[in-house]
């Protein structure tokens, strides 16, 4: 089986005006579709980071590919990081919330693209779930948590209609925010992505959650942008409400001294986001649950490897998520099936896309109980529908937006706002 | 595809008299030879350990997997982990030389057996080498090392012929053993089974191994049996004269107190047997290389594994061997094939067996170069010599030996052989 053609489509489509650590998300999200064709018949497919920066590599990659065996995974990495060696990659805008697409990823984050699409051609050649690549399903039923986010109802712009969120930035409007989340999926646990508005009201938001849920296992995340002074004063008020506390604070040493100083478990995707900081993270004891991401962990298969090391060093795993569509939500769902030592349900923005965006064939896949099924279909499991990709497509031409930049989009709103980390 | 039967065949084959930290190997090793037959006519090949605690618990585990699709090996997992857990499993003999034969590796190794067997059927039935399902082969000459002993010219109780290497106890003997095995394999590095006689003595075979092969790595493993004062003086007599240093002496803080002392390279295939001992040398520095072998480190993806976590925590990697057959070498050539970061050349014990004792067809294998060859054919590329499997069941039948005991064997050439670790 070799590669004969391979195709990356930048697309974009509606993200909603959620407030974070770094400012306001921009009305339009980037992701890119990966499919590569192989010469008897079968399509990979893959969905990975659209910013210009991934763009620039991905496209590079994708030519020296042709003539490949997806089979071929350590061929394919000497393919990535030969490209990457020649060239001298820029960071990614967006990167201090998600480190996924910093620079220094750049190998992991271009090879998991095309080692997604790799698996998926050859699972379908197979004729067997990608799943079956990874081991086999530990479970079919993938756990996801509901993912809570304070915003505006609309964008300062008005790029397009409202969306049916509303607004949320009041102790009620988050908890409607979660009943609707809930209802419409069946979640069972809930995370609040913090770090936007004063500590305090983040905290009273979950307590009304708490109050609202009583028996959802709850999180907070301010992405680091707590000091640690801060997240040990929230972390007196927020007790025993937490399942586990994300990256309130920022640095491994930070979040060593706030698990010392408080005793909770600490679950990250912005300190330990290579296998390099999970080595420095054991020596510190600086978090307890680390949330994989395969999209800059190098893949489904180095996703295992996470996991097992996690395993070894007494972690907990759980799955942290950018914007995507359903390739990803798939990806990340056959490898979730395979790892036995998923502690926790996934974070996924999934929630957050408008119906009528998505990429693959049949619109959104459906959340049930909070959880997405993986079934006996090839590979993924999923097609891509070119009409569908055409319009996204369409619309990454059209947004403008090249690199994602919630700073910037932030001073639409507010002029003088400015990058403060810690800013609590 | 469903696995529609299993055979595990438990053989016999000649074993040298080679003198170990133990005592010295009886005349016949023990293997088990694992054929699985899937629905649609494809078999997948493994060889695992031949000792009675080992052959019950792969007996238990074969007749449960029946039904399973050997793609999925976490059902295979749970399986072995089921059967397992039914019973209390009794510890291996030989288990103080080859960790791998504790009771404690009962699921890892009797899941190594059928894993191996169950990679081999997918790559058959996919028509790739097995290779290609661990990412593909970053090399295909795999380097393995000449494997010296301390040796007697034969058996005491001459069960058969004396072999062809005649005895081996003088510096003399040893260059001329090296001499042999280096001519018929072309090995590029040499390694010394020590602990079995005075420590000076064995020294002195390094020095006259690295007169006679100046530009040879040399390493030298007395399988810990050496007190800690006695590793500390023999590092001194061997200065630089060794590429590592080879469990000279017992347990992760003797080694680490030693790699305090000497500065030296120490390698492991005991006191690093399983993920929760490798923690604990990452902790103490204990070890700075690891001897994988996927027989007790539960498989060759998990071998795969155990690389990475050595390339995270800065580690060397290379490779254990017990007595083995052709099987063995080639899952060990697969996995040794696919892992970057195989920082030395591979131990085994092959040149020992007999050229008609080999059971796969053609019989044994060429080492040019010092290297085993990964084809392109499928799985692991070789296939059962069903007459030889006879005969060699045959010999398990008659040879009488259901555990091995290097112990027991050595008494029949000292009554009063006691074991005492360490001995020097």
């Amino acid at each position: 089986m070799k590669i004969t053609r391979v195709t990356v489509t930048p697309i974009a489509f509606k993200d909603g005006p959620l407030l974070n650590a770094s400012g306001i998300h921009e009305p339009y999200a980037l992701r890119s579709i990966i499919e590569i064709e192989t010469d008897n018949g079968y399509i990979g497919l893959g969905e990975s980071y659209g910013d210009a920066p991934a763009l620039k590599i991905l496209d590079l990659v994708k030519e020296r590919l042709v003539g490949l065996d997806p089979f071929n995974l350590n061929g394919l990495r000497a393919i990535v990081r030969g490209v990457v060696a020649a060239m001298a990659p820029a960071s990614n805008a967006g990167a201090e919330l998600a480190p996924g697409s910093h620079a220094s990823k750049a190998v992991s984050n271009a090879y998991s693209a095309f080692e997604v699409a790799c698996l998926d051609a050859q699972a379908r050649y197979l004729n067997v779930p990608l799943v079956d690549l990874l081991g086999g399903a530990v479970r079919k039923e993938i756990p996801f948590s509901a993912y809570l986010f304070f915003k505006y109802a609309q964008h300062i712009d008005s790029p397009y209609a409202p969306d049916a969120w509303g607004e949320a930035l009041s102790e009620e409007q988050i908890v409607a925010q979660a009943r609707k989340m809930i209802e419409e999926n069946g979640f069972q646990s809930i995370k609040l992505k913090a770090g936007a508005l004063a500590p305090e009201h983040e905290v009273a938001c979950i307590k009304a959650l708490r109050k609202a849920f009583p028996d959802a296992p709850l999180r907070i995340d301010p992405n680091g942008n707590w000091s640690l002074q801060t997240a040990i004063r929230m972390a007196e008020l927020l007790g025993d409400d937490l399942q586990y506390y994300e990256d309130p604070t920022p640095g491994l040493e930070g979040m060593a001294e706030l698990h010392r100083r408080t005793g909770l478990p600490l679950a990250t995707n912005m300190v330990v986001t290579d296998f390099d900081e999970l080595r420095r993270s054991v020596a510190l004891d600086s978090v307890q649950i680390v949330l994989a991401d395969h999209h800059y962990w190098g893949g489904l298969r180095d996703t295992q490897q996470l996991a097992k090391m996690c395993d070894v060093f007494g972690l907990g795993v759980s799955m942290h998520s950018n914007s995507h569509l359903g390739i990803s939500l798939m990806a990340m769902s056959h490898v979730a099936a395979a790892v036995e030592n998923l502690s926790y349900a996934c974070d996924t923005h999934y929630p957050w896309q408008e119906p009528d965006e998505e990429v693959i064939q049949g619109g959104k896949l459906p959340i049930r109980n909070g959880c997405v099924q993986i079934t006996d279909a090839p590979g993924l499991g999923v097609e891509v529908d070119q009409d569908q990709l055409r319009k996204l497509h369409q619309l990454y031409l059209e947004c403008g937006i090249r690199q994602r930049d919630d700073v910037g989009q932030m001073r639409k709103y507010q002029p003088d706002w400015k990058t403060v980390k810690p800013r609590f």
